[in-house]
């Protein structure tokens, strides 16, 4: 991105940070499902790395840790401390979630930028944002067999596609890279910890009784 | 693919229609699942373009929907206007499994020439068309918390493997291309309306009672 | 590798064998789900290629299988024979368990040299050995909707992991490849033959009575 040097620096080390913050959520999973130190290593390494790893494989750049381990290696290493003292971290699971929302606003602006750096056009950046935000959580959710991210309705992909389309409105009109990382950060959080604070969900579809098909003979 | 312009296009705007078609089917989950728009969206996208999406990343090509986004666009749009008329889907999902049938024979072809012009052999060719045609419903069943496609035992997959099979022997003795892909499409397609209007299935394997081993200690 | 030529065909035929045994695993999931030709033949191939797939697309490699097709026949010509006499290698899936823990420990091996060879730092090959072992058992349990590897507390991953390991140090110290090619088998093979025989497992993490959070309103 082009940004100053120390800046840089400074979202290089948050993004690291949102990281090893997914990886918390992981091993979350991995305890309440209470999973061997393995089982805390994989579901920490795939809910840290899974969001970026999807997104470079998809935008064809090397993946992100197997070029610097740097993320790998807080991913385990916050695995496996949790594995030894996770009810300390399930006694703060509010702030965690607080954390967890601001990780995937830095997240989704970082993984935006990227895609816009890599020279995609918008929807994919948008797309490559929100990726990087919820695919780790999604892989997460599957490997630990919980009901999908997908299932529930609190507001959090929205929040990732807000502060990524924040930014490219930023970076549209003219707004400096360095303001606009910090509105899409901005907007991205603000709407995500309004949903946890204020128990925010979007509406969902409801089916006319006696309408829908029923499950068998189902489409394919 | 090797084939006068106006016929590519012709051939492009019916991979676009079978990717929507596709989206819908994964739509039509979300409803089921009471999903809110976010849901709709994911599973949109994931099975519109999820199988040409693990077909690319195999085969090292660029992901199409990252070169030119339109596909990912007109995912996105149905999956959304059916946010909002999931009930109109549904009545008419017969029909949709017609065209399922047709998108299915389309992009598994398109998928096998694809493979083909890249340089693999027929083997990998045929994965190739069988993976575009079918890795969007798997994933929108794990996704979606659905019984796999894999567990259900029409004839979808076969009807793929047929029509990309189809190709390959129509290309190996010399039919032009566009009256091959219209042969594998025929074949594909045929076999899947088959298995629809007169409920065929394939014999499953019967374990003899007493002989196969209980779920616990199975291998790994 | 840099191991002499009929050595490194040894190898190559033993990884072949050791798709094939992951395969066999595969199918037997299929065959107790009562699945029809179609479904051993996905299980089978994602059991057998599934680690090395995802490994190469990491490392950013060719997909070893699309290079040359021979694992992928393998894998569906066992998963198709298996499909007709699932109740035979049912009723010797000790021995099966055996063969699997050498094939795990082999390719762990090979995983771990090619992440080497391709520039890869130790925690990012011993991760590729790893993956290569043990990504085809989860893709396959996630298909299969069978409880996942990571659920269960045998101690598979670790044995893994310690084969790579010993790679790593062993290449590290100066000891010949092909010394620390049988030496770090050898310790992953030792390791999960050792757990098979007397049930050896990882301890897990016990929550504290009243102290996890429920599900509901759980992170992310």
């Amino acid at each position: 991105m082009d940004l100053p040097a120390d800046v840089f620096d400074i979202l290089r080390a948050l993004d690291l940070a949102s990281v090893v913050v997914f990886a918390i959520t992981g091993a979350l999973v991995a305890s309440r499902k209470q999973m061997d130190i393995v089982g805390f290593l994989w579901l920490g390494v795939v809910t840290g790395v899974g969001g970026g790893t999807v997104r470079d494989l998809l935008l064809g750049a090397p993946v992100f840790w197997v070029v610097d381990a740097t993320p790998l290696a807080l991913c385990m290493g916050a695995a496996a401390i949790e594995h030894f003292s996770a009810h300390l971290v399930a006694s703060r699971y509010r702030i965690l979630l607080y954390l967890d929302a601001f990780g995937m606003a830095l997240v989704t602006t970082v993984g935006t930028a990227k895609a816009l750096d890599m020279g995609a056009g918008p929807l994919v950046a948008v797309c490559m944002g929100v990726i990087t935000a919820a695919v780790g959580g999604i892989l997460r959710d599957l490997l630990g067999q919980e009901p999908s991210i997908l299932l529930r309705r609190d507001i959090y992909v929205t929040a990732a596609a807000s502060g990524s389309i924040a930014l490219l409105v930023a970076d549209g009109v003219g707004v400096p890279r360095l303001a606009a990382t910090g509105i899409a950060i901005g907007f991205g959080f603000g709407l995500r910890a309004m949903a946890i604070r204020f128990d925010l969900f979007l509406p969902v579809f409801k089916p006319r009784p006696g309408r829908m098909p029923g499950h068998r003979g189902e489409v394919k």
